[in-house]
């Protein structure tokens, strides 16, 4: 088995342990119960990357005894024909959670998309009900996006004290910067959120106890980018090959690993926790559309 | 007329446009279509400043020639009593907008009652809905909190590339902190947001090209917690009499006033401004509930 560094955060090791609880709680579910969560995944279209991410989730709820069945639709799909494919999961009871797999041809009205799913088989936190719910944080526990969980998650596992730690994101989308930053000050960090428009991003990037960077640009962090007791998260992807064997991140890895305090890989970091709290995800509608809310906690 | 020096930003002045352009608008909706747009207020208890607020925000829309309702409940009013007065407000075609007015008691579950005012009537942007709206910039246009609303408006009045421009928020409340954040993030802002567990405040503020403090403790922040070059707002208000006569910000002003680049007064920003944009709200629910949608914009 690789052994990593004892500063590499291993994402694939912890995605691991959370996917073996919730095999046994799917198992418990099935048993005493004869519920199986439930995923559905809309894939429009034959985009290749959307194909291997459909895959794996597949794979992932399979691994753990949950059914997944997915929804192939032409990419000439009309926005009506979308819409009714969602409704019609919506009202299926065997239905616990639906993904719509992002990108959506371009004719397609996404906010409609966003809106159609049920908040309640919202396994995305994409829907504004579970996004406002995220943000003000006096409302009620909605569906959360499941990188953001899987960053946080991450973070966590660093022996930080995130009260007093100063987390600079970069990047501002609706899946990974914007949903990170609000459960980082939930957390009572200080939060700062850089983008495409930041001037002197080295210079906030080098002050900050903690950086997560989500920008889908390979390599482009070097060691300059962070003080050597940042703790380092690297939610970027980019495939190099078309085989899908090079993978890289945001972050110079080989340049940057043994000079900062503790930094994910790419592969092996954030993808598996997203996978994980995506699963988490679907076994917590599963469980409140049968009440049986003590069972996911 | 009292002259302030070049660099104070007359939020009072500001307003004073607004509502005029208010007044306007509602002139011509009630002569075109005999529509007069109308809040309606819940005040629970006999707390002395939301009396104080609620009274300047019924006079406001009376100037404007809105129509303002208030709904006295006792302070021993219950959940459900509280719920039933909303939902008949909500049903209520005569309503366009409805506040209750915070703070509540504490037996009052201020979570269900966010959930319970209609999005649609929801003028201080409360509702998770309109604030999954306001964070998940692809969504549709919601209803948001008119504090934030009038910080963006005075920062806009000064002159600055927002793109370029690195803005940090004191406080993370729902009613300023937060949505501002998603506003200035928007406008390309880099946004950091801090607030009462922030390590080394000065040290943030101080690289700041606009500071925002919504802290609410009076004249804490002195000159050297700002650069030159900054422009800050203002958000805190505290009363230091009991008569209201004596009303101080979270800034050191008179220290502060003459070494920033701009900078709000208390009273006369930011307070005003909210009222303005709170009256814009109920223009804007009013004109959509009769889908004439073309006269707020």
């Amino acid at each position: 088995m690789k052994q990593y560094p004892s500063n590499i955060i291993d994402g694939k090791q912890y995605a691991a342990l959370m996917l073996k609880e919730l095999t046994e709680k799917v198992k418990l579910l099935k048993l005493s119960f004869n519920i199986v969560p439930t995923i559905a995944v809309i894939l429009v279209g034959d985009n290749p990357a959307s194909i291997i991410y459909v895959r794996g989730k597949l794979k992932a709820a399979a691994d753990c005894g949950m059914n997944a069945a997915t929804v192939n639709l032409p990419s000439t799909v009309t926005n009506a024909e979308l819409l009714n494919c969602i409704t019609a999961l919506n009202d299926d009871d065997t239905i616990s959670g639906i993904i719509v797999q992002l990108p959506l041809p371009t004719h397609i009205d996404q906010k409609n998309i966003a809106l159609a799913i049920s908040p309640d088989k919202d396994i995305d936190g994409f829907h504004p009900l579970n996004v406002g719910c995220l943000y003000n944080s006096a409302i009620f526990d909605g569906f959360i996006p499941p990188t953001a969980l899987g960053c946080l998650a991450l973070i966590k596992k660093c022996d930080v004290v995130l009260a007093e730690a100063h987390a600079v994101i970069i990047g501002r989308s609706n899946i990974v910067g914007r949903p990170l930053a609000a459960l980082l000050l939930k957390e009572d960090c200080t939060v700062t959120i850089c983008h495409s428009k930041t001037k002197n991003l080295q210079n906030i990037t080098s002050q900050a106890d903690i950086v997560i960077s989500a920008i889908g640009i390979p390599a482009k962090l070097s060691a300059k980018y962070f003080n050597p007791n940042a703790i380092v998260i690297d939610v970027g992807i980019t495939r190099l090959s078309a085989d899908n064997s090079k993978i890289v991140g945001d972050v110079d890895f080989f340049n940057v690993y043994d000079k900062v305090r503790f930094i994910t890989p790419v592969p092996g970091g954030v993808g598996p926790m997203t996978i994980a709290f995506l699963l988490s995800n679907t076994l917590k509608a599963c469980c409140r559309q049968h009440h049986l809310t003590d069972l996911y906690v």
